[in-house]
């Protein structure tokens, strides 16, 4: 089978517009196969996948753990308080362990950029990302691409803004290398100290102004509001936040008309999204893009199916 | 298949006599299949059942969790410790995405009274109430119910004493729905403060001492004092809780002889039952309420087993 | 199937070395299989097995976890924080519930000595220790075993070394215990506060310094450092301990050449052992230890896949 990743898979970085494509089409069939409850359950079957998060995400680990048991495998959540956990060395014993444990895949989320990658160097096992630091989310990229595709019908050509702290945001740096690898205008919308230096090499346009920035796209890619990651005393408030750069009903009608309203969530409502908007039964897309999550990590798991066992 | 809830399990309130017994016959069916270690693993085979636990209960949660393992469904825990997720709408959004993610069957537990049917108008997973608040606890009632039929062969006709913290116990007010709908003469037993007003519009006759109360009882069951849901000020100590109102041996020779001892779990030895009288090997049912705990929640869930999934 | 431990796992207290061996040889096989991914799935089909943990060990519970799902058992893990959780009748309490849900193993780890013993008397599930207070660890103790005798190809005569805080550790005390009975010579280093004085009569010989016990042996066992389980006041700082008796490459070299080094992890780095020999890729055997510790205990939980189920 064809396996764009390799051993691993760490990024969109590196992927082509073939593998994005084809890593669509498959997610899109699994996502037939979850409605109608009919899933190939040998696909893993005597494959063990442990979910190795440092930091929490219910929604990503769940997501995860559904796809591996839809596909057969056996999974395993380890969930690591920071705090138990030193740095460093104590990161890779841990994936020593799990790796000698014949762990076949290991999904790790982690605080610090670069942590999936260092492992992936250490271990048999193959390593899936699933968000380090503010490096890469990269099957968060791939579910938003395949829910602006099953819209409309393709990506080449359409124009996206994400908007709100692109700094800290792994989503938005994995969002705008698959949207660019696929022909897509990106726009990033923010305050001028929340959007990095390193955007004009992404090739996406940067608006300090909401208004202007929504213009006329075909998608709203609003980013959950990260206080945890900001600086102390450049921490805006919630209400001064909304009013430059949350998105309202007023806002959302500069885009083109049915513009879709998408969120990687949890939602902070009425800090970045208005609800009014992010409940449009129409425009929000925020829990279709949820159903693909579990779509697209099955394609995703699918393809380490035939990777030789360790021996 | 007759299906007594419709999509949803919300509460005792609103099931026939027939209902009940027939959701009984079959918990006793399952009795015995988790004994011979011969379970029907196909019938939620495909099935996503996720436990949303709000409140620690490591009881019911694990009981639930074997009973959908036991009829082959997909389990996936959430515990959400209630500090991470704010009230409301957040509850909703969480709601929603597991509603995305394909779930069949959401088993939630939630301080609040009317969570579950909140969320059972939102999402088109079925809810299985697991205790909301001092609403309900259907399955509590289920599984009290088929151990006191299972010893008496029957349900009407009895007296049944409900002993303690009437007032704030989503299990007693089960208790007292579902018992007086099968012909129980039922009494609650308790310090005026924690009577409810509406006892008597529920069929029940108030005692406020446990020497009257228990007098030629079939059945006595104790709650668990619950100092965490009183209010401040009001919150007797253990001693004297247990001097007015606790079960000993000399108390429940007043009752019939071989009562039925009853308690929900976790016990509080010492303050509102002896552990002479929990431990007795004849009277005391309590962990044959534990076993028929999984036998009940695998009839309520096989009644989902033929709902048409979600599209 | 002959099985040695009756109904319970309790200890290698009592094995004979027929068993030891027959287990071990049991435990090889689940090694192969482990690697070709090809695990008995039947084995304890509608088998449950709960993990029952007191103290935290994402390592051995994680271990016991896949090695029931690798055998087709339904495996539900409870952690019980301490704190929760009150001593003495609660534990009872827990285990009776638990039981009454028909568990059929109950894999428990408790701070207290005795624990799994206690709730032996009590339940019909098979109890096996995970782990008992400074009594014993025997699934650690055979784990290490295995991984000796795939190197030497046997245990009898051959000299091991036990290096740490004796006083505190059911690793170290199992591991004697099991040496002893294979004919094994077994030194224990450490400071003479952490040596307990019935070593002899357990028939091991005790060391002072690290220096001359560490000489001409073909294995050393690092134990870790545990700091929380030593009195106030007594305690060594780290590069204290480390100058005394922690295992750096000079030291090494005073035992025999290619002598294993192993740990029961997890590894404190730099306080009883050094990177540079804890990642020796020839003589470091740790990672192989972590891997027959799945296997050994699949070698375990397969000696109750006969017993009749409790009726």
């Amino acid at each position: 089978m064809d396996n764009p990743f390799g051993q691993h898979f760490l990024g969109i970085e590196g992927l082509s517009p073939h593998h994005i494509e084809s890593l669509l089409d498959r997610a899109d069939n699994y996502a037939l196969l979850n409605r109608s409850r009919k899933t190939p359950r040998t696909l893993l079957r005597e494959r063990t996948l442990i979910t190795l998060f440092f930091e929490n995400s219910t929604r990503t680990r769940t997501s995860f753990e559904l796809a591996g048991k839809r596909l057969g495998a056996d999974v395993i959540n380890m969930s690591v308080s920071t705090s138990s956990v030193s740095k460093g060395e104590t990161l890779l014993d841990t994936a020593y362990t799990l790796n000698a444990m014949r762990a076949d895949l290991l999904v790790i989320r982690h605080a610090h950029s670069g942590a999936p990658a260092l492992l992936a160097q250490k271990v048999d096992a193959s390593v899936i990302n699933a968000g380090d630091g503010m490096h890469e989310h990269p099957t968060q990229a791939l579910l938003d691409a395949l829910t602006i595709r099953r819209h409309y019908g393709k990506l080449s050509g359409l124009t996206i803004a994400i908007c709100g702290d692109i700094l800290h945001s792994r989503v938005a740096r994995s969002n705008i290398l698959l949207l660019k690898t696929m022909g897509c205008h990106v726009r990033v919308i923010g305050p001028p100290t929340l959007l990095p230096l390193t955007i004009a090499k992404m090739g996406a346009t940067p608006y300090y102004s909401m208004d202007e920035g929504i213009k006329d796209v075909d998608v709203i890619m609003m980013l959950r509001m990260q206080k945890e990651r900001m600086q102390a005393g450049l921490v805006p408030s919630s209400r001064e936040y909304f009013r430059f750069f949350g998105l309202d009903r007023r806002r959302l009608n500069l885009a083109k008309p049915g513009a879709l309203v998408m969120h990687p969530g949890p939602l902070n409502r009425g800090v970045e999204i208005d609800s009014n908007v992010a409940d449009d039964p129409v425009q929000s897309v925020i829990q279709e893009q949820v159903e693909m999550g579990v779509a697209v990590r099955m394609a995703v798991l699918e393809k380490f199916s035939q990777i030789k066992a360790q021996p």
